[in-house]
């Protein structure tokens, strides 16, 4: 059940590193090309069995292929695609894992080859030796076509995804990057702000509370420098939006308000609890 | 190498368990009591054996008991303290594992049997079954003597946590308040925000980030209420201090001023990174 004949990775790290695992461990492609500038990176891609061969030159790479996923940087995509799309076989899929997606589907929405998608997956871990299989597996990945996205290439997006493991949800561009603003971007924002707030001689005194909570606070810098700055209104209004939330708990602890802090603390915990893990 | 002949643990849960198994697996002490309002939760900690018996009546349990470790809410430390200091053995050591200590300490102390502690350790789980005889392993736990509690009672106190694998620090109760108020109070009231400020019908675009950083929000109501009551104001200065930060965060993000951004997430990079896990 061989559906890719050429699939090639742009961007072999802990994402595309994953593509390519599942990609190989399903046997859903005969040839799984990484690509990426650092000849070093893809050989630890080749020894961690993410690929079977590298390229470094991304036209190359992308001849006649009938799949590419673009696992750059975020500000890397469009240029990636937009080079692909010169060169791939005529029904190729082209999709990518950027984390913001309004300006990276405006761009990109006369690329008959490109849908875009979001999978939820990742971590505080970057790099290729951390890649999984699995990691798809049970996560929600949205796929954000543009109107003038053909219906067949959002139907192969959705078919590429959920062979992946994840489980597809379709969502408009912005609608997205404004739900990830609250459930991604303000988390991470908040966790770094967190983290860099704490006093470094109080840092023994940190428990599993501080730990979980400023987890993803050792994320990549320069990845969340990028989204800040493809997603700055949203993640703005998230931030904004937090704020005035911290200003009702700080009101119901300094009023002494048990009742509020009680229906406050509650509700969090339902919500908490819905999600598990 | 038994250390005590009676020693009885107040509250038999996730802390109280842990005491009672890891005085049991080192053989730490002769009969370990467990006392407790709830006979159905002493057999449950009886059958995960962490107590040897139960006991409901605090007074009889304390009965000529060389260690009590008080581990119930903190609301009810200080009576459970005074309750047993008149029955236990001449040199006995009462403790406990309250997360607030300054009002439990200046209340206790004249009470020359007592000395307060905190171990920096628990989970947002609770109940005797998620106890654990290495809970305390590698984890800090700060002694808060008051000024008239007398030398070889904190020494005492030192060799019973050192003897839970804690590493022991003394420090000021207030002192003490003032430093978990950041480091463990915020990171709970954040998660907790963040989880209950987060839209229901969002939830399954959450992933990781949004799981670690709201985890502790799943921690049980009644303990959280009690500690912000008992360490009000260290609690209000840190969230109010926290939005400060945040208004650094936004300011930076809002005014496109990407050196100053760069700064915060590698200064909270650099913060999360010497903590691990």
């Amino acid at each position: 059940m061989v559906f890719f004949e050429r699939a090639v990775i742009v961007g072999v790290g802990l994402l595309g590193g994953s593509v390519g695992k599942a990609l190989r461990n399903r046997t859903l492609a005969k040839t799984v090309v990484g690509c990426g500038r650092s000849a070093q990176r893809l050989e630890q891609a080749q020894e961690a069995q993410a690929i079977d061969q590298g390229e470094s030159e991304l036209t190359a790479a992308a001849q006649d292929a009938d799949l590419v996923v673009v696992c750059t940087p975020v500000k890397e995509i469009v240029h990636a695609v937009e080079q692909c799309a010169k060169v791939v076989a005529p029904h190729a899929l082209i999709t990518d894992v950027g984390s913001t997606k309004a300006e990276i589907v405006r761009q990109l929405s006369g690329c008959r080859f490109f849908c875009g998608a979001h999978p939820l997956a990742g971590s505080e871990k970057s790099g290729v030796q951390f890649s999984d299989s699995r990691l798809f597996e049970g996560r929600t990945v949205v796929l954000t076509p543009a109107n003038e996205t053909p219906r067949e290439k959002v139907e192969q997006n959705d078919r590429f995804w959920k062979s992946m493991g994840g489980i597809t949800v379709e969502m408009d561009a912005q609608t997205h990057d404004a739900a990830v603003a609250a459930t991604s971007h303000l988390p991470h924002l908040l966790a770094a702000a967190l983290a860099g707030a704490t006093d470094r001689d109080l840092l023994s005194l940190t428990a599993s509370g501080w730990q979980d909570t400023t987890r993803v606070a050792a994320g990549n810098v320069e990845m969340w420098l990028q989204i800040v700055d493809d997603n700055r209104e949203p993640i703005l209004q998230a931030l904004r939006s937090f704020g005035g939330t911290l200003d009702i708990w700080i009101d119901a602890i300094a009023n002494r308000d048990r009742g509020q802090l009680q229906a406050l603390l509650v509700e969090a915990k339902q919500i908490r609890d819905s999600v598990g893990n």
